[in-house]
Order: structure tokens, then C-alpha cells, then sequence
């Protein structure tokens, strides 16, 4: 039997992982290496001929069947994939940005090339996720996805809470560690869970969810004692990417920090663990977990689509038709000044007299019920720091209630996921 | 394009979900429904003409493609099945006991008759298990799996823990529920989660495991005092089905009661809710969770596994190569008399002066450390609970410990899981 042959573009971490893993599988060989400095020490020891400094050595290359691209970002990685499409060969890759931004461009040229495009490392790095959406769980109808994607963001989230420690002490710490990077903001901003959400609920929805209209807040404004006060009312705050959609249609995809549930499983999801819970007809609710990025975790996704472009290459006219992806349909988008979700609102009043009544009537004026309300004595200089968690309503009203809350200091106010 | 025709054997609960759910896949047509009884009045209108009381009219119908076996059981499902393939059909089923005792038997049958048996659904229901480890964890070495796989044993546990009930009674509401059937000794003696996780390790661990090697222990024995001393040291019970391998392909494969750390995701899967933790490498460590029965969840495992043959059905000779099952090799079952564990002891002394004495003595002569020991004040009739946890060793060595406390009641021993 002919073996499938590789070209791989990048030799990072992932590169070097994915490049060990293959080594144990007989019906693959890694023909060519594209990096950016052919002199770098290696981890693993290459013949020199493997390498090289010209990405077109492998995309021009005709006995190369399979182009895995690992150096991330737009550019280059989009001209390198459309090129190697165009020569014939089969893409895996781990690029959450190129397919948040030019995934239907992509996936629309491979349909016309006949050729695949696989990238289950490209969200939830080793969670098997992509691939079961679009084969075993092809029957569902999903509705709902609710997912920590990022791991530097969980696991300063799980720092703080853990040690009571500030955003700005444990990112220095993270980055110390290197779970952070130096300009952090790609993490914490939400921009990779973003990149992430946008492709997930794609492929989960069926119709195409345009990265501009996924909502996105990052985790810079979490603090400490909203931390705290989150644990005290029975839920953690995590960076919560969800999408929903209703049988109109209508998706709301977002990517923001969330109280969840002290009950749900996705309050368990600590550190750079990643997780994703999805629901739908008939399956139900499921919690997906696991490794969300890493050498070895994120090759073993990449390695997994390398051997399933190997299982059938060269036995059919059509390779993996459940993998392909032609969703041209797209959702409506939902502003979210038009979601409806729980908040909690952390308040701090100038006087303490009266407070509570003027928030709840703010509030009662707007149809919004609270469902808890925590004051815990005065200040000596007579203000009061209140928790508020509403039940469900409509994110325009809050924004009208905060307009209103002029006279007191309004220190967050931080979604609530709703279920378990 | 023709439509893929099934026809189905069995139309219980599971039946009815597969067939519902199918109303929404206009690919696939269900020709033929095979009941014992033609007049029992059904959930879902059915034309008459539909169904059928011989089975052999949609084993020997030449029109259908595909047949989905839902009766369970070893007779007569194995002969259906058998005729089946013999006549060119692919088979989808849920049949966890047919395939631990007979899946060699059958997957041989299959490839020479170049068919494929599918059953997603006889493995933890709804969680996408057996597919994700075929395809996209197909370039792991998986060495671990942990899981719950036995709703009604989880649902019974939960409760035992949730309202310190004994074991006697929380049956008796889950039969009144209908959680648990009138002869609950399937399940609750372990043989459900045996089946489950002897074909689950043979998929995962690529070599065979046989059931009569699967060590078996249910949950009968459980009391709430355990429970409780279990919380107390940061533990839950669970029924844990693990399979471990090592290099020299070792396989030890059991079901039994496990004290799991509050700090793992097993010890928060509740009820009848199902997860299969899986270590292995490059993944690491995964947990999927989800519902592990029930009419629409087994539904959406049943019509994915029909789903993956629909995509391929016609358009290629040999369909779904990641999905068949040709596992010659066999594991070396390790004896339970010979496997390395964690234990928790609960004792009852009958004098307690020097009991804690003998206790530390006969474990510090085989050489077992203790890595807990619990003991709060004395009876009025100067007998002394104990609770000891021991540090790892090999469970002969327990056995005989056990032997040597013959003056002491030893009320409970339960192995306790180690790791995350």
C-alpha cells in the first residue's frame, strides 16, 4: 500500500508533537517541513533534506497528497491553502482565525477542487468535537452550545478565584508560566473563543454564523470580588462561548464572562481544561472535556483527520462526505441588546438609605424581578456594596437600568448562564 | 438519489425514538418494523402494512439495506443478525450483551461478507464514544478508561448519597420510578456495565478483551454508612467500569463500587447521566458525559451510526474502513487477586483499646501504608468504628489482611480510584 505523504507548514509546538505522534504510524510519511529558520534547534532530529524555508516546496510539490498547515493567522496560511487546494491536495489545520474569517471561502474552493478541509485541532485542541458533530451526532437537531474554549483565560479565572487574587496579579503570573502570552489580548479580549464559537456553531447549527456579529467581551474587567460574591451566591465566573438558535433561525453567538452554576458541569472546567456542552434533539444535554490546547493534545486532533483523509484516499471519488462542509444558509443574526439572559450587578450606593428600595424600583418599573438581592451591612462612610441577580430580561432594559443607577457606582455587571 | 431502506427489528422505546427521529432524514426510509405483537397500540402512526411479527421479512427482504437489531439479548438477535449479513445487510444495533459475548464471532462475519455493524448506541446511549475513539482518537495509544455506564446503579447511588437512604430503599423507589426493572439483577450486579466495558476497552484498546475476564462486582453490598464516611473524606461511590493496559498488553478489566475524589468529573456525574473518562496518548485525558439511556438519546446514536452508512452507501466497496472491527489479537487478562489498588475499609472492632494498634501492625507486616485512618470516640459497649484508607497495593495482600482482622467486623471494602 502507497503511503498518504505529508507536507507539514509550521513546526511550532503543535508541528513537533503531531511530527512524534506520526513516527508510530506506519501508513503516513512526513515527506517535507516548512519552517521559517531551516538552522532553529529541533526537539526531534530531521534529515536536513526534509526541511525547508519555502513553503511552495510542498504546495507545488505532486507527490505530497496532504498539506497540514500549523503556522495560524490570515497571512500567509490563506494563500498557502487555497494554492495547495488548487494543486490537488487535502488541508488539515489548526487555523481557528483563517476559518472564523474566510471559512466559507475555503470550504467553497475545496468543494470545487473535491478535496477536504479537516481541522478538529482548530477548536478545543485535543476535545474530539468537529468530527463527532458532523458524523455520529448527525442526526440531532442542535440548538445550543455553551463552551470554555480558551485555556489562559479559564486558568487565570480558576487562579483567581482560587488563591482571591486580582485579573492584573494572576495574568503576570500566567505569563510568567507561560499560559499567557506577552500581549495577552488575542486571550483575554475573547478574540480565539470568538474565532472558535464562530466555527463550532457553524458546523453544530448547520448554517453559517459570520464572525461579525458574534459578540465578544473578554475577562479584563473580572475582579476580584466579584469572584468572591459569585461563590458566596453558589456559581463560578468562566468565560462562557455560546450559541444559540431558534427555529426562525435567529442565532445569538457570543463570547462573554458568565456565572454558571455551581451544579453545572462546566463550573468543574478548571484551568486550561477546555469543555463543551451542547444540546439538542433527541441527544439531550452533553459535556465534552478535555486538554484544550498542548503539543500532544492538539496533535493528537491533527493526527486524527490525517487518518481519516488516509482511510479512504485513493478508495473513492468522494472521500468523507460527512466531513465536508457546505453550509450556505445564514443564520440571522441577534444584537445582543436584544438577548434575554440573567445578570448579576454589583453596586455600590453613596447612601444606604433607601437603596434598595430605589433599585427595586428602577427595576419593578422595567418588568425585570429579582431573583437575589445581598447587602451586607453599611460602611462607616455610609455607602453600601449591593449584589443584585435578576431573573431574565432583556440586555436594552439593563443597559436602562444602569442609565439610572446614575447616583451609584455600578462596579460589573456580569451575565448568568441559565440551566445545567 | 435512492433513499437508504432500513428495516428494524424491535420496537420498544428505543424503536420509537429511532423512528421519530428519522421522520426528519429524508435519505433513509424505514420499510419494515418487526414487533412480537401486530396490534399493541403504538406512539406513532404506522401504515399496517409496515409491520410485520416475522423478523425474517426484513432479514431476507432483498430491498433492505440496512437492519437495525433493538430486540437486545443473545437469542434470537445473534441468528438475526447473522442471516443479515449472510444477506448483504449492514447492521445497526444496541445490543451490548450480543456484542461482548459474541462481537468477535460477529465482526468476522461481517468483514467477509464485506458489511459493517455499527452500535454506537449499545455503549454509554447517547455519548459519542465508540465512533470518536474509531476515527478522529484514532492516532492515540489509549491505556485508560473510567466510566459510568449503568444509569440505573449512578441513579441509585445518587440518591443513596443525596438523602443518606439505604441501598434496600432507594431500589425500591427507582422500581417505582421505573429507573430500575422487577429483576434489577442486570444492573445492579454489575453484568450491564461488564458487557458495555469489554467491548468499550477491546474498541479502545484495539486487542480483544473477553467478558469471562471482566472482574464483576455490583452495588448491593453498598451501605449509607460508607457513603457518609466516603463524603467525609472527600470522596463519592460510584460504579466505575476501568480497563487499564499496560506495554506487555496486560489488560485489567472490571466493574465495581469506587470511591472517586470529589475533585474528578466522575464524582460529579449524577443520576442517570453516563461518562467515560479516557487517558491516553497524545490526547491525555478526556471526559465525555451525556445521557446513557432513554428512548431520543440511544435514538441519536442508532440514526448517526445509520447516517454514517447512508454518506457512504453505493459510493464505494469497502464503506467506513475507520468503523470496522478486526481485533485478532487477544489481551492477557490480570487477575483482580493480582491488581494494585487504593482501599477503603470500614471496620468495627469489639474492643477498642489497641485496635488502631493491631490494625497499623498487621498492614505495616505485609508492608501496606495507610494513607487515612478514622476513628471517633467509642461505643458504649467499647466497640470502635474504624475507617482506614490504604495506599496502593495489590489486592491479595488485602484479602489476607482482611483474614487476619477475624476478631473485628469488617463491614465494607471498597476499592478507591485513583487519579483525576
Amino acid at each position: 500500500m502507497d503511503k498518504l505523504k505529508l507536507g507539514i507548514i509550521g513546526f511550532g509546538t503543535v508541528g513537533t508533537g503531531v511530527y512524534k505522534t506520526l513516527q508510530n504510524v506506519k501508513e503516513v510519511e512526513v515527506v517535507k517541513i516548512a519552517v521559517k529558520n531551516i538552522n532553529k534547534p529541533r526537539q526531534v532530529d530531521l534529515p536536513t533534506s526534509m526541511l525547508t524555508d519555502n513553503p511552495y516546496e510542498i504546495i507545488n510539490n505532486p507527490s505530497i497528497d496532504v498539506v497540514v498547515e500549523l503556522i495560524g493567522g490570515v497571512n500567509p496560511a490563506k494563500e498557502y491553502i487555497e494554492t495547495a487546494i488548487k494543486n490537488g491536495k487535502h488541508i488539515v489545520t489548526a487555523n481557528k482565525e483563517l476559518l472564523a474569517k474566510f471559512g466559507e471561502e475555503l470550504f467553497n474552493l475545496a468543494e470545487e477542487y473535491n478535496r477536504v478541509i479537516l481541522y478538529e485541532a482548530a477548536i478545543a485542541g485535543g476535545i474530539p468535537i468537529i468530527m463527532p458533530i458532523k458524523t455520529i451526532l448527525a442526526g440531532n437537531k442542535i440548538t445550543k452550545i455553551q463552551a470554555i474554549l480558551n485555556g489562559t483565560t479559564n486558568y487565570i479565572l480558576t487562579k483567581m478565584d482560587s488563591d482571591g487574587a486580582s485579573y492584573e496579579d494572576v495574568l503576570k503570573e500566567a505569563q510568567d508560566l507561560g499560559y499567557a502570552e506577552t500581549d495577552p489580548t488575542g486571550d483575554v479580549e475573547g478574540f480565539d473563543a470568538a474565532y472558535k464559537i464562530t466555527t463550532l456553531s457553524t458546523i453544530a447549527f448547520k448554517t453559517r454564523i459570520k464572525l461579525e456579529n458574534v459578540y465578544r467581551e473578554g475577562i479584563t474587567k473580572v475582579r476580584k470580588e466579584d469572584m468572591a460574591k459569585a461563590n458566596e451566591l453558589g456559581y463560578k465566573i468562566k468565560l462562557i462561548a455560546s450559541a444559540t438558535i431558534d427555529e426562525n433561525n435567529n442565532a445569538d453567538v457570543r463570547v462573554h464572562p458568565m456565572l454558571v452554576s455551581k451544579n453545572s458541569m462546566l463550573a468543574h472546567i478548571d484551568y486550561v481544561t477546555n469543555a463543551v456542552a451542547i444540546s439538542g434533539h433527541p441527544i439531550g444535554n452533553i459535556v465534552l472535556s478535555g486538554p484544550g490546547a498542548g503539543e500532544f493534545p492538539t496533535a493528537s486532533s491533527v493526527v486524527g483527520d490525517i487518518l481519516a483523509i488516509q482511510a479512504e484516499f485513493g478508495k473513492t471519488d468522494y472521500m468523507l462526505p460527512m466531513m465536508r462542509c457546505h453550509h450556505h444558509s445564514k443564520a440571522n443574526p441577534v444584537k445582543i441588546e436584544d438577548t434575554f439572559n440573567k445578570y448579576y450587578i454589583s453596586i455600590t450606593a453613596p447612601n444606604a438609605i433607601g437603596v434598595i428600595a430605589m433599585i427595586g424600583t428602577i427595576c419593578a418599573n422595567k418588568n425585570i424581578s429579582l431573583s437575589s438581592i445581598l447587602q451586607k451591612g453599611v460602611s462607616e462612610d455610609n455607602t453600601a456594596d449591593i449584589t443584585v441577580i435578576t431573573e431574565r430580561c432583556r440586555e436594552k432594559l439593563i443597559r436602562e437600568v444602569v442609565a439610572e443607577l446614575k447616583d451609584c457606582t455600578v462596579n460589573s455587571i456580569i451575565r448568568v448562564a441559565e440551566g445545567g
